[in-house]
């Protein structure tokens, strides 16, 4: 592991939270950086992950402070049997109106935080991935799925709907599908998640961290300040009109050529010779 | 079959249209409940179920009220050799631009009450759905299809492009899938509708009842209110940017929080015991 | 090949650009009419078909002119080892921030009338289609594509992300696919194309041309002008919330019914006669 964080904010060289020794001051998440990477791992296995709003909050502050740093990738993984069994019914039970707002809105900052930050994240799913657990995979840029890992709506076969999860996975898999993934409230196997395209990957279980590994290499090469201009125009155009949609990526990519990353970039192709990225 | 009515309007209490004995006052459809679900069958076999404004006002009609009763679950069925065939042309060949305009617009808020009421519709496509036949099936929450079933906008090879069954059948299927079956007017079968999202299940033609049943079943679980403000919710969201979204699925989901269905599907969760759904 | 242009403009009666030798006075395409269809040859092989300004420039000239033909379909293909290696960087690389600008509004507009041109417009994918490349494919209404072709967005690994070729393909396949397109840069094979729904049909390679002519067969059958006005109208209704786009199809749909090809076609059904398209 080398120390990439010089001049750069927060992270490795902060004090808090995420520090050089890989793991910082929360309490219910683990924070690991290796390489360009950083592993955020839910740790609440006796909770099932479930995501309180201290645990929410925690996430979005490490996401927050990778994104401050130079770090290129993002693992989201968890501890234990399941990814995460969404919002803790113990936390939301005794709130009104506004507590609940409160809470989900940590909850959305969080998922705008994942498409915002300049890193690629990718969802580790080991197990069930369940509401807001589920909400956190659709979430992510991208997502390996180990074979025995399951993805539901539960809210549907409850009394507290999955409103909120159905938005990133309506954006993923067709509207027939999310319709009975939200209305009937039961899990889909991870064969299924990669048919309808609520993942990238479905390896046997013991190839997972190969494969979230291999996928993430791919995906973080080249210059890291044109990939998270990237990455964040795509959200930005996603789920528009295509005349909208071409408004704002047109614009983007004519800026874009001026930056360095594209200079190095064409020159490199048109000498013949590797690039050396600038950022 | 209980009776589930007392206290709600129009059915099955109803003197109209919705009977207690299972069958309206209809003349193009026959409606009959069972249990917790409200069967509607076009019953114009001979016509190949084409949508008359006659048949899409009945229709329409008879949704309404089935949206004002306690059903919870409704399968949308055809008798005969199709589902449908889509509009009659021998009823749009003599009308004027207003005509027209009356008609569409019985069948787009056909179309819209499918997804405004409470209850999960569930499309059982025995045979082909044409045209706007393939808008309802599109239309609807879910859809069970039989092996032998089929699926077609056949304005394409013809001369009245299928303009407004297009609108649900795209935001089913992908763009290219969209492309093809409007403009070659071809049918797929069964097996590509299923791939392409179209519809939920295939099963051999001997078993669909018992597939529409098991799908609907599990579709219509859990607290009544909760699930009819969550499907509402999941149409308000659709296409829409995911702010958009969110800003929209956010607010409901904080108020649903404190409606009694949330409140009991927690204190049963909570407290390991089975919910009783208060509505 | 019969003269099917009296009385229409600019093809194949026009002096310029697309002759009724089938031959125009372009540098880097082919243009060839043959009955009703125009195939479209991008014919830089040396430079892999890659889209400098001139060569954009001359594929929208040449369509545009196609536009106001009588013919019915399009196809695009491309001489040579690949498809279209998109952009040439020599052309990007010295250009200003007003000139890549400049160089993008032609690749947009170019785009844009593949959707507003009336014609069914096909991509023939006999081998890579590469960023621009790859969103001339996405842009096309139909799609097919040999076994050896592929598909990439290779901006990614790169320091100029494929930002505008993006648009294209988000609104073609899943949204966790498009991020794992854009971020690797990699390219994906015919197959999961076709899995994904980025073209609609793969052959074997010697079977292209036989498929390519069968779909664009099928889907430019029936009435002209209904066809032009479907197609047109689909991309109008795309990516809206579901009511914004049942007001633009439901008027479309409602005038449509007015015109001679919906009325012949209408009346050739009642009467049980094969229709006489006005158009």
């Amino acid at each position: 592991m080398t120390d990439n964080g010089a001049g750069t904010a927060g992270f490795p060289g902060s004090s808090r939270a995420v520090g050089p020794s890989g793991h910082g001051e929360f309490e219910h998440i683990l924070v690991k950086r290796e390489g360009d990477t950083v592993t955020v791992t839910m740790n609440r296995a006796a909770r099932r992950n479930s995501l309180t709003e201290d645990h929410l909050r925690e996430l979005l502050t490490a996401l927050r402070e990778i994104g401050e740093t130079d770090a290129t990738g993002v693992v989201l993984a968890g501890d234990g049997p399941v990814l995460s069994a969404g919002h803790d019914f113990g936390d939301v039970a005794a709130r009104d109106l506004s507590g609940v707002r409160e809470l989900l809105t940590v909850c959305t900052d969080l998922m705008r935080t994942i498409h915002s930050m300049p890193q690629v994240v990718l969802a580790r799913v080991h197990g069930l991935a369940t509401a807001a657990g589920c909400q956190l995979v659709a979430s992510c840029d991208l997502a390996v799925a180990a074979e025995s890992a399951g993805f539901a709506l539960p809210g549907g076969k409850g009394g507290w709907f999955c409103h909120t999860p159905a938005v990133p996975v309506a954006r993923s898999i067709g509207r027939k599908r999310l319709m009975e993934m939200a209305l009937t409230g039961d899990p889909i196997d991870a064969a299924t998640a990669l048919d309808w395209g609520l993942v990238n990957r479905v390896v046997p279980d013991d190839d997972l961290d190969d494969a979230v590994a291999e996928l993430l290499g791919r995906a973080t090469r080249g210059s890291r300040a044109s990939k998270a201009l990237g990455k964040q125009t795509l959200y930005a155009q996603l789920d528009r009109p295509e005349d909208d949609a071409y408004a704002i990526a047109m614009e983007v990519m004519a800026s874009a050529s001026q930056l360095p990353g594209a200079r190095e970039g064409m020159a490199a192709f048109l000498e013949k010779r590797p690039p050396e990225w600038p950022d």
